[in-house]
């Protein structure tokens, strides 16, 4: 076994355990005689798997019966598109809040569908924060609100959710389950799964069920909540591995004491590499330090070759994904909770002997 | 190992090699470290793995450069709806043949997006047969015509492929890659995977270059091909899972001699069960003759009684997925490519036995 340190932002790490069950597994489920992925998604073991990862999901993040949990195709990126599908109506104004890449492409899309208001936008400051308490001026009677709460390629995060009159909608694409929060703030949570939850070619959507209700029957039937939210997941055949992974990823974040602990480790795991950011000027954090994701870490390094140098010499040392995004440069280290503390340590102890040697 | 004969019409049965190389390499793929999903989309080596499974399909299939190779999620549900909302322009009609369930769902989400002529429905005779040659009256001028060009549900397909002035776009879900045809005849091929190329939460889809660019921009960035063919299919994250297994599989299928190699073993499967039906009163096989499908085998006993009895005993006897779909009951038998030979003999004999028992 030579598994590396990955700090992928998406497709990201998975928990050894898991990948493990899943092997052990692959060609005969349980006494079913097959594969997870040659089974049946209308047979009932399929349905109990998929049932028990909706309860998995709902126990871990305290969700109420207000809300559905569906499995979708197409990731967070279609979502982009289907929220204001379904929930924004002919002579409504959706609220949108402009915090880096991720946003911006929720924008685009909800541009073509109706009328926007990009109530906040962070351009001037190159997106290093999110929006402050207060800070947020609203459309009346807006259709909602929309927010990421948290950006993968700027490694922001809001320091607070905005209280909103309209429902609050959140892309938490890279930061779900992995620090608790109150579902009942929100309309709507969503995220791909590739990051915190699962493999890719998922998006989970928590809805509020009396805005499901809201969307027309204009909208193509696979495109609209209600379709998906009457048929439990299941009107058409769904990414049935990826639901599998979820009830594996869910079964060890509660075998290992559930948000509250992810929360815990995950916010020890980020204070290990801030503190190195911090001590000294060798390295610059991206983020403003009251909007610091603990999922995605960002910094800069004095020039580019220096930060080559660093993502060379770590993938020799056994580290993987620290190049940042195409779009942005610089250094970028993905520590969802699949990532162990160990290998946050690994990183955090060869930042140091880089800064001894090139400092 | 205690593998079952499995006649599930999809997700359905996987080369068992295939799924052997999965499993093998699951927790770490080569000597890269990690599991194919915990890999980032845009390195080298997943990139690699796609133009490859791009390479293999062009390859089995006989695709020129004048088609794009697509993986799309959503299966071919979402395909209802972009095929029009890319294809459809206003003042356009678009010609669609009835042919059962799932073209009355490509009908369905066609309507509500723009002009549709249902050309041909075979309603009266239950969608127990596609249309023959010369049947069909086109629409002149039609954006395209939309045919199923075998039905899952009805066990039928096209004796042959009509000529068309538009661009005939096909949905072959269920039997993509089983028998050789001309892809020169087809504007666009699109299909749901987990029938006979991998597993679900994946549309492969064909699109010839010259459609792609008709597409409008007032629809959504994720819902126009022009955006995934111009990424490559890179556009978001999409299912890598799905993709590596498709790899596997069409690596499978060229060891084996290819679709034309697929299709002689296809046929002898399927003449081997309609052999059985056309032999005694005591089984009704649902499709005219001149139009069934050697991937979905479909027929009815002389009561449900008798249909549920066959369906228990075949379980007990190791065969798994042969009831016929909710929507019309009865007994359905699916023979993809992974389904081996010996599974199907295995079947017929059953058949004879229950005829002898129950005749």
């Amino acid at each position: 076994m030579t598994r590396i340190a990955n700090f992928n932002a998406g497709p990201a790490a998975l928990p050894l355990p898991v990948l493990q069950k899943a092997q052990a597994e692959l060609i005969e489920f349980g006494s079913y005689g097959m594969s997870i992925m040659e089974m049946s998604h209308r047979s009932k073991q399929f349905m109990a798997i998929c049932d028990e990862t909706v309860a998995n999901i709902k126990s871990l993040m305290g969700i109420s019966d207000e809300y559905e949990v569906l499995f979708l195709q197409g990731g967070a990126s279609l979502q982009f598109a289907m929220i204001p599908m379904n929930l924004l109506l002919p002579g409504q104004t959706a609220d949108y809040v402009h915090t880096g890449a991720w946003a911006g492409k929720a924008i685009k899309e909800a541009k073509l569908i109706g009328n926007v208001n990009t109530i906040w936008d962070n351009k001037a400051e190159k997106y290093t924060r999110a929006p402050r308490a207060g800070e947020l001026q609203f459309t009346p009677g807006a259709a909602y609100v929309h927010i990421c709460s948290n950006e993968t390629i700027g490694g922001i995060r809001f320091p607070e959710f905005p209280t909103t009159e309209a429902p609050l909608i959140a892309d938490m694409s890279s930061e779900i389950m992995s620090r608790e929060i109150d579902v009942n703030q929100f309309g709507m949570i969503y995220g791909g799964a590739q990051k915190n939850i699962g493999p890719s070619g998922m998006a989970l959507s928590i809805i509020k069920k009396e805005l499901i209700e809201r969307c027309p029957d204009t909208v193509s039937v696979f495109l609209r909540y209600k379709t998906h939210s009457e048929e439990k997941s299941l009107y058409n055949t769904p990414n049935t591995w990826a639901i599998y992974i979820i009830k594996l990823v869910t079964e060890w974040m509660i075998e290992n004491g559930g948000i509250k602990a992810m929360q815990k480790v995950n916010e020890e795991k980020a204070g290990m590499l801030y503190n190195i950011l911090d001590s000294s000027t060798f390295w610059t954090p991206v983020a403003q330090k009251d909007c610091r994701s603990i999922m995605n870490i960002c910094w800069t390094l004095q020039n580019e070759e220096l930060e080559e140098k660093f993502v060379k010499e770590a993938k020799v040392a056994g580290m993987e994904g620290l190049k940042g995004h195409r779009s942005v440069g610089g250094i970028r280290a993905s520590i969802y909770n699949a990532v162990p503390l160990a290998a946050v340590q690994q990183l955090a102890d060869f930042m140091k002997e880089f800064e001894k040697k090139n400092g």
